[in-house]
């Protein structure tokens, strides 16, 4: 997302030229960030938006390209958010592969950290990916990041980007059932699958 | 889903009782599950769904207590559509469960079979589950079911369990990122982690 600030803008776009307008478009982004945390994507709108912000829709359009690219940037503000607590409850150096994710699902699958707005926008690409695929285009790509470097750094690159993506689709299944169903009985048993078999991955070195 | 037949009905669902009745309901149904096959879940409506039975909403509210039954039900019948499928892909005799699953991921992620409205229906779920989380609420143990019958036999309860939700949500997790990325490589690497994980399950017996 954060690309499209290097890429030409439309005329109407003129903030991102100075560093005052820059300060005010992150200013923007902050409160909007914060609203989505709080109470969520349903039925979110530029109306919404510009109360949240304080200020009127026209300052919204003038700083962001509509609502969608400020909904992806708020969007990949919380992810980043998200990766940052996952990274924090699973960087303790003597862990296993295995501890470490055992302790990765609580801080995902928290429904106070006002974070589960990230699992709303899956579920809105999924629904409609024509419209919304973009609120999910860079997810994986967060998340991995934080997946690869929880991996043993003598596997080879091939080796973690597997595991890495296994861990990554399973807690995604694992988030879906949570948020629909809260059905933790079922995730406990998956996730003994899985720490069953990362132990085994991290066995086999 | 189904349960909501034996219970009882407000008085103005008078078609439950009759064998004719029961007819003309299932007859509505064919061809609503057909349309949402065809045309996906996106802004579905009691209108769409009267159209697509080629009758009035009117007809349609007589037999099921309203649109989100209705839909609850034809999701239903469309994953057992699904499962079906998944199992005839799977089952041949003298296949490791390992070889089983990869030819199941092909037939969920089928784009022509038209049933991608499934995941459609979780990702709305996800965005908004105090609207929608019933249309997810006997997905998990449709694919549950199916997935148990491929573990091996001498396998303890809990094993098959604990390897089948983890395949799961993997499976669940792949299927939310090919909707909405289509990054296919991403998702073979997750797979060569799955495949590795249940390679090792079996060979552990």
């Amino acid at each position: 997302m954060s690309d499209a600030q290097q890429t030409d803008q439309p005329a109407y776009r003129r903030s991102a030229g100075t560093a005052r307008g820059e300060a005010r478009r992150l200013e923007l982004l902050d409160k909007v960030t914060d609203d989505l945390a709080d109470n969520g994507l349903t039925d979110y709108s530029l109306r919404r938006a510009a109360r949240a912000a304080g200020t009127t829709h026209k300052v919204i359009l003038y700083h962001f390209d509509g609502l969608e690219d400020l909904l992806a940037q708020a969007l990949t503000r919380l992810r980043r958010r998200r990766v940052d607590n996952v990274l924090a409850a699973a960087i303790r150096e003597h862990d296993t592969l295995a501890e470490r994710i055992r302790r990765v699902w609580p801080v995902l699958a928290d429904d106070a950290s006002g974070l589960r707005v990230i699992d709303q926008a899956i579920g809105l690409a999924m629904y409609d990916p024509e419209r919304y695929a973009h609120l999910a285009t860079d997810a994986a790509a967060q998340y991995l990041d934080a997946l690869l470097k929880m991996c043993p750094e003598s596997w080879s690159a091939a080796r973690k980007r597997e595991v890495a993506e296994l861990i990554l689709a399973t807690m995604r299944g694992f988030l879906a059932e949570w948020r629909t169903t809260r059905d933790a009985e079922r995730i406990e048993a998956g996730m003994a699958g899985l720490i069953r078999a990362l132990e085994r991955e991290e066995a086999a070195e």
